[in-house]
């Protein structure tokens, strides 16, 4: 058993100043140790604003870091659909709502043709859950092939397919490498052979979960395409192909809206979550119409907050912000042009090693003697922290640097961030 | 497996008026089967006031059904407590949070003293999910015993200790009959027993999850402390008592405030729902100090939404709300009243049996010639909705009317809903 990587948590309160220890302190006596903080100096954010989020003290941070409040933090027509629609009514699915049936409507027409279904849940771990009912209900099989480091919730079964949380795997589930090397080949051979370990244990193949972007194996989104070949092997194999949108969606990577649309594939099922509402509680799945039908005439399924209305208001008005404020190609122009800055960067600095993009979303592999680096990349993340910039850690030992802001990141912002990143580097 | 009770759902499409078939026709392409609505006809609801609803021809509705808007429909405190709070910024539980941590200590002081720690997520499902994960954990065995017509969630874990839904049980699981009769004695004997069978399949003894007030199984209120022998047997051999309070909890059963006060028992864990926030997604678990830390040093544990600052805003002025507006008092007097009336309704039409109350949640018995009369009730709770009230039935076969309304409910509320019963009785 590998403990999970803590390179980004406060693991130590001895050199907290008295008042922020007695804080984390009386946190712990409540919450219990389960509840991780980042950065060795915690922080307590009580404003926000676009790309910001401020102190008690009034400093300001630029967030590199928080993809949930995608289209910006406290943004004001999210909130304001939503306070409008608590002040009239928040009710729940087993009455009609016209609000949920169009944006179930318009969330279906953002998705590729196939998808006929959605099935609207609160969190992403629901959705992964979901999504592995709904597979082993239509293969009557149990068995999951997934990545390496994979992340895909906290309920016991998506827990279970979880590899990156440490516990020990059951014979249920089999990894596979992610494709650091972009060899979609190679990757479509080892699910093949993790089907057929699958079958020689007894335990029958259900289906493929894959993040589409691989973020916590490390964020491998390159080639384009990469994913086609091991979810052709699923096919022909019997299996479901899930894609995990949960990072990747909403824009996250640009014009094509979803990580799997990069792939030109069409999943079976894809499970949303984080951002589909700007940071309330809207996950979901969406799926071929015969694998939602077969399981909703078998199963009941109420989620009791999923899809009420003052939710579906917020995720509605997300789709609107993004529409309206252009977000996607903002994802595609910034995100290229912090990737080109960062290269400028890398090149006059040898820790910083490959550096991979899609949209709003990269990491920088950090280098030592030995190959990757965790020990300067926990410098560099709080290093960043200490200049008010916010980012985090990712891959197997949090080795590479997580860049993920909200989407109305700017030029500018990204210009702040390397400047930073430079001084981090200088003082490491 | 035996079909899930239906009676109160729309089954039939070919009564209904062309433009409300057609919303249901329209809705059931995008969300498939799965959904389900109340009522031969169903109704959409655009607006809500305390105990009332109301359909877009502006008619009212008296709602005696709903228990996730607890303080009431459209709160204005409380939407006004999430909306300053959605413009000043909504963050996750990775930064310090003291909204969090005062509303934990808060909430812990409701409970009983052995609880000592608290952890959040957004849906009761993920609440029973995390207990049952804590819970097998600390006794390195799976298996589970459950009510005979349990409800805990739906999630994969929570869905298979849900005997309700009529899927298949596996190994894991064992049903012992609901305390129907009120026999403490007989209840510990069969967990006893259910304990034995778990032991003699080789599975093990993790937990007994119990509904404090068993709803889904026809809502047993009586007698206080029924539950305490099989608490204590579930103890004695090893296994974790786990207080599903997500329908009895936060002062719907009156001023015990907790469905497990009634018992006299100190449970090991307890799980949270429905009307913690008043209809946003809020729920948690709070357990025994050794149990959440032993889990939490060896899981990482991390819910995007669980524990975000407008969640908690939301949670918090609930618990202003039921004391400010004394509402656990009211639950208990009107729920007092409501029987009575029901008592003296039932004196003169034998089809209504026997009928059971705890605080603001009351169970009605519907009897034929034939015994339990799912028919009848199905017609009694169409034909309030017909006359404006809204009711549901519970119990195995859904032949006992539910009847738990949002707690401002006014002893001039319960005089409405029994004059309607009445009306709905006599056109029966």
């Amino acid at each position: 058993m590998t403990a999970p990587p803590r390179n980004v948590y406060v693991d130590s309160l001895e050199s907290l100043p008295a008042n922020l220890r007695a804080a984390v302190e009386r946190r712990r006596d409540v919450l219990g140790p389960g509840y991780k903080l980042f950065y060795d100096r915690p922080i307590e954010f009580v404003r926000g604003e676009g790309v910001y989020l401020f102190d008690a003290h009034g400093d300001r941070y630029l967030d590199a870091y928080n993809n949930v409040p995608s289209v910006g933090h406290a943004h004001p027509y999210v909130a304001e659909r939503v306070s409008r629609q608590l002040r009239l009514v928040n009710t729940h699915t087993r009455y009609l709502s016209s609000p949920l049936v169009d944006y179930a409507e318009r969330l279906l027409a953002k998705h590729t043709g196939a998808l006929k279904r959605v099935m609207i849940t609160c969190t992403g771990s629901e959705a992964v859950d979901l999504a592995l009912r709904i597979a082993r209900s239509a293969t009557g099989e149990r068995g999951v092939v997934v990545t390496a480091n994979a992340y895909h919730g906290v309920t016991e079964s998506a827990a279970a397919i979880s590899p990156s949380l440490g516990l020990p795997l059951d014979s249920t589930v089999c990894p596979v490498p992610a494709p650091a090397h972009g060899d979609g080949k190679a990757l479509a051979r080892a699910v093949a052979e993790a089907i057929d370990r699958l079958n020689q244990r007894g335990v029958g193949f259900a289906a493929f979960v894959s993040d589409t972007l691989f973020a916590s194996d490390g964020l491998f989104p390159a080639p384009e395409g990469v994913l086609a070949p091991a979810v052709a092997e699923t096919r022909r194999r019997g299996g479901i192909f899930v894609a995990d949108e949960v990072q990747a969606g909403f824009a996250r990577v640009g014009a094509s809206f979803w990580g799997y649309r990069r792939h030109g594939i069409e999943p079976d099922l894809v499970v949303m979550g984080k951002p589909m509402a700007n940071g309330l509680p809207v996950a979901g799945v969406a799926g071929r119409a015969e694998l939602i039908d077969a399981f909703g005439e078998q199963s009941r399924y109420f989620n009791t907050f999923g899809g009420s209305t003052a939710l579906i208001a917020a995720a509605d008005a997300v789709l609107d912000v993004l529409e309206q404020e252009e977000l996607a190609a903002n994802a595609d122009s910034v995100g290229s042009y912090l990737r080109d800055r960062l290269l400028e960067l890398a090149a006059h600095d040898w820790r910083l090693g490959e550096i991979r993009q899609a949209g709003l979303y990269l990491g920088v592999d950090v280098i030592g003697d030995q190959g990757a680096d965790p020990h300067t990349a926990r410098l560099l993340v709080n290093g960043l922290r200490d200049r008010s910039v916010l980012i985090g850690a990712t891959g197997p030992t949090a080795a590479t640097l997580k860049i993920r802001p909200p989407l109305p990141f700017s030029r500018a912002n990204a210009d702040e961030l390397v400047a930073k990143l430079e001084a981090a580097l200088q003082a490491t």
